[in-house]
């Protein structure tokens, strides 16, 4: 009975990156726990760059100074 | 003290819904738990079907192919 | 899809009083919603006083005080 | 690594009021517990009034009563 | 600025299983979602199965009724 | 009607330090958006090093590699 919140700054998340990472966790969670994927529900939610702050800055400042979350 | 979050897909929950899940939650609440309902919060948190995976898939995706949550 | 997560402070909630929560929030969303109650789950989390802060107190504070969560 | 979400109704919070609380929470957390800033994740999600339950009433409804939630 | 919460039944998980969950799901957000992997937080939290229910049932009941959450 | 979740790292935050917290936090909310003290609650929830993760890795490895959250 796993549950899973993801939460992500709102940056543009495409449906297909939701859907790769719905079935990237699930097929995680089935593998590692040997778990029935119909037990497991996995929750996106997504949060406006005003509203996430990281260093103790919104990250909205954060992206206008040109700081990103990107891999380098 | 008590504190609940309710999280459902956004599938056309009504005003009089909310109130009722509301009502309901702090009745039993403070029936089972003897809890002052003053002291009692509910938060119902309503999430899209393309943020929401169960069996791996989206639930747009389900409820695109007729699979839906009701009751039998 | 209905995930619900119910917070309350450790205070001696016994295993039959969580079977009354887990089963009528169930049947709750069960008739309010229409919900198979199959894809319906429910955590109850319990947290320690020191860890609950109401007011700008600690939960345990109030208590040496005397004051209760008890519906009057 | 602390990571903090704060829900709070939806009534008129400001981008500065947002800003004051991620930068007062991340010192807060800073001065008492020592911890990076860089490693402090702040979450704040305003939550509609229907969607909030108080005394087994929605928010929306003690408003509208004229039962705010401000400090006296 | 990804945090992701991964709710189980405690069920006998291993420190091992929580690295493979810990290292798979940070490196799904890294390669879907191009983040980086320093700024991805993971909390695995596991539930007692008197606190989890899932159809209106305590788990430690449906585990007593030898159902389990295991994939055929 | 605010509700605060602080989770963080468990590495021995004494009773003490989660008071400050407390307070701290339900000051600030008071200050900043003019909040009733008596509606605001705070919730502590400490998380064991095994069941964070951070950059891909269990926040106990980390600990043992000399890695720590402390401010510089």
């Amino acid at each position: 009975m796993p549950f899973v919140k993801i939460e992500l700054t709102r940056e543009g998340v495409t449906r297909e990156q939701k859907q790769q990472l719905i079935s990237g966790v699930t097929n995680l969670i089935t593998e590692v726990l040997n778990k029935d994927p119909q037990l497991t529900h996995i929750v996106i939610q997504e949060i406006n760059l005003d509203d996430w702050g990281h260093g103790g800055e919104q990250v909205s400042v954060l992206r206008e100074k040109g700081i990103t979350a990107n891999k380098k």
